[in-house]
């Protein structure tokens, strides 16, 4: 038995990050041989009261890294791990100050159904679909940054290996995941580091654009070969991806887009990789897997939330209530159809049935996924491959998102689930009425018991989804109990409406001063 | 150590059965003590292929029995075990013989979605709730079973223990299961068998008339004190009542009614309940948990069947469908509030709605449970307490029945389920296209492309689910493909229609012979 002593090196990498952000260490190690599959490192990250294991990646030319998302502030000290010497025991310290503008952390789950950042703020989510953004000349992608700065979109879904597509061949990728050539000549034992210091790249300009990276890191469309990894190289590759992306603190991960349309792997293959994706990912970043036509049990504990393509489910918000509570977590339609003049039927949506569909998730207590499939970039969509957006949904999702940040910090919740399915709120508080295709001319106030009791005031809002309007109806209602279920207005006030679809209303609880009641949670 | 020798008697038992009828084996034991609690007793079954371990139970007066139903013909030996010598290692031999006509054994999970008897006849439920028909005088229990002998229902919720009402003040309940007296001075550790004969004689004669008793081991309504047993009376209660009841061929179990309401069970409360009753019961009949208004985890292995209240799931067939898809186990909506005219909005659904819901399920490949809460026994209902039924969605619900019976045995699956939920059947051979509340004045013939191909010939029906009409519209349809999704007829053959709402068209495919093809499975 040898006993080894490490030799520690205090090394030069002392300095100071900002909480949620990136601290990277840099280490010089063996080139030769195939450092991607033989070289394991990583560090141990410690502030004294927690400890967190992180791995690190190979970055080519022998350059070794490590990074890491501090989570609290102050001193933090990191010591390497590899199964090689000269990447072994490097230790040092630096400080974590706090998170500064702009910067609220990671999503998480909050409330059982809803998201909030690490912070507390929470996050309504307005999810759009990008899948192969980097998959087009650079000049595509600045055109797609510029088009979602301008856009309501906090989160968008986006393929690491890429989608063929007609357009490729006009202008194939320059840039892939694996070593190899294409179509499918590929060694899945060694990566493309400039492949990934591009997607990086993107991912942190979407992060200082206030926009969560929905990664999907498998899916079925590839006739690259991809699909064809066996069980070793999917973890090499989870490993890999998650080793490098998991420090960005926008980084949501999607197992796979279509998940039952891979017809390779199985559900036992899927569940083991989600498993080995929240094994890696010391930050416990947003992990979901979308479905084609077969939904997967989204009771699997490395499940955060409902990833949920099924169009018909927003059509009322009475379907989209239903997959909420089987499972009691988040639910997102990440796929609703998109809105476009397609043949195909999932994608020939009118604005105002997008539109339609974000508002039917919404009073259901849950969020919805945009998708835009008219021709912008050359032949192909928005939803391909990013560009510009043609439809007329995104600027009534820019009017929705700016309801929901003006909405309680707790979430929607639906107010009296089998019952009313149209609306959602927080009892006694706030209440959203969605009256969906319907054409009321009127609508009679009226609350669900639950927080409500007589002589309570509140103030009411007629809103149009469509034409993007808030306006206020004058004077207060005070509630007067009518029956077993419900309170009306003491004067048997009614609201008018202008008999057509897409309306809305928003009532208010109001505070002693006529104001609606402060409903903002502590942000720590 | 001692080696103790069995004596093994002969015993005057060797008979005859059919299967899936019951042996019972009757046995002399101790009386003192407290046999329920102190005595264990059961018998191993064996034909030499298949050996089947079956609890007895303490039937008063130093009475021991062993029920079991024999799934296969032939000879059959048995051995008892038990804690008490002169209850152990009694054997005997008898013969199974083949099940005679009306005898089809228990209903099993069949085609994922569906249901069929263990020997392959199709069972489509159009279930009824009775939940406290045998806490009635014997006159209104006899008028139940008439009522029962000529109404559709084949199967039947019912409670064990009782939900108290107003109408048991006028008409105590002579019976109860555990010795003592009510209002709760119970011993939890002595089980009454009078109670348990008489269930049992009902039990069987529900049998009789071809009627599932979906038997409801807990429930949230008692002021008894039974909602306080601890998890030792559970088990002890469980046990009982599974060696008492399982031997029926009819038995469905329902762990609980309203799972959620009863505040003094915790899910895993529950999950182990479930699991207790599987364990006990040899012969693994249905098994299912009723939900209040929090869902509960239908992916736990125990649990056969999806038993979901859950009225606004079955307004619209879109809705209907959504739960079947998350578990991939069939779904029986087994509340989906009452046909009545009370003022509680769970029991004031019209006839009209009551067999629109029926039909919604029916589409979406889903199951659904009938209520009626109109006043019947003094002030009380069918639902309650068995009786008359008053209500006007029986006989639809007959109707229904036999377009079901003569429907393709494998069941009804949703043809295009997220595209058009209003269709049901088997792609190629069967559709059945209810039209809700819609009162169309035509229908295009137009099937998914699923299992068609150009020049096949239809039938079409038009049906009337409130008229209970079914009227054949002449000639054939040829299908002809339209696009990519679907097949019209060659000649765009349209079907006309009343312009009302709870219309239906039936599609057969017919045979070269111009009659509908058969779609019969074999029957063993």
């Amino acid at each position: 038995m040898v006993l080894l002593l490490a030799v520690v090196r205090l090394t030069a990498a002392d300095s100071t990050v900002e909480k949620w952000s990136i601290f990277e260490l840099e280490l010089k190690g063996p080139a030769e041989g195939n450092p991607f599959v033989e070289v394991r490192v990583g560090a141990t990250f410690t502030n004294g009261r927690t400890t967190v294991e992180v791995p690190g990646f190979y970055d080519g030319e022998g350059v070794y890294r490590v990074r890491f998302m501090p989570e609290s502030t102050g001193e933090w000290r990191y010591e390497t791990k590899s199964n090689r010497w000269d990447l072994t025991g490097k230790t040092g310290t630096f400080s974590v100050t706090p998170a500064t503008k702009g910067n609220h952390g990671p999503v998480r789950v909050f409330n059982t159904f809803h998201f909030a950042y690490a912070d507390g703020k929470p996050f309504k989510q307005i999810g759009t679909t990008i899948y192969n953004w980097l998959d087009t000349p650079d000049e595509v992608q600045e055109q797609t940054l510029k088009t979602l700065a301008a856009a309501p979109f906090n989160k968008a879904r986006m393929l690491i290996t890429q989608q063929p597509t007609a357009y490729q061949e006009k202008f194939p990728p320059s840039r892939w995941p694996f070593a190899g050539t294409p179509p499918n000549a590929w060694d899945f034992t060694r990566f493309n580091p400039e492949f990934f210091r591009h997607y990086e790249k993107r991912i942190a300009q979407l992060r200082d654009l206030g926009i969560e990276a929905d990664v999907i890191l498998f899916n079925p469309y590839g006739k690259w070969g991809f699909e064809t990894m066996d069980a070793a190289s999917d973890e090499l590759y989870i490993r890999y991806v998650v080793a490098r992306f998991g420090a960005y603190r926008n980084i949501w991960w999607s197992v796979a887009n279509e998940y039952d349309f891979l017809r390779t792997k199985t559900e036992t293959d899927w569940d083991r990789i989600g498993r080995q994706v929240q094994q890696y990912d010391p930050y416990r970043h947003l992990l979901s897997i979308h479905n084609g036509s077969i939904i997967f049990d989204q009771t699997k504990p490395w499940i955060t939330h409902v990833s949920m393509q099924n169009g018909a489910a927003v059509e009322e918000p009475g379907r989209a209530e239903m997959y909420r509570g089987v499972w009691r977590k988040p639910v997102v339609y990440d796929e609703v159809k998109y809105e476009g003049k397609t043949q195909y039927r999932w994608g020939n949506l009118s604005g105002e049935e997008m539109v339609h569909r974000f508002w039917c998730g919404t009073v259901a207590g849950t969020y919805v996924g945009h998708g835009d499939y008219f021709a912008t970039v050359k032949e192909d969509t928005w939803t391909s491959f990013g560009g510009k957006l043609t439809g007329q949904s995104a600027p009534r999702l820019a009017f929705l998102r700016q309801i929901l940040e003006d909405s309680p910090p707790q979430g929607i919740d639906p107010i009296d689930k089998w019952q009313d399915p149209n609306t959602g709120g927080v009892h006694g508080l706030y209440y959203l009425t969605y009256f969906g295709r319907a054409q009321p001319t009127a609508w009679e106030f009226k609350l669900y018991k639950n927080g409500v009791v007589d002589g309570q005031k509140y103030a009411v809002d007629v809103i149009d989804t469509w034409a993007m309007t808030i306006t206020p109806v004058a004077g207060e209602f005070v509630t007067k109990k009518l029956d077993g279920y419900h309170f009306v207005d003491a004067t048997g006030r009614t609201v008018t409406l202008p008999g057509k679809a897409g309306m809305a209303v928003r009532v208010r609880r109001l505070a002693a001063d006529g104001t609606p009641v402060k409903t903002e949670l502590p942000i720590d």
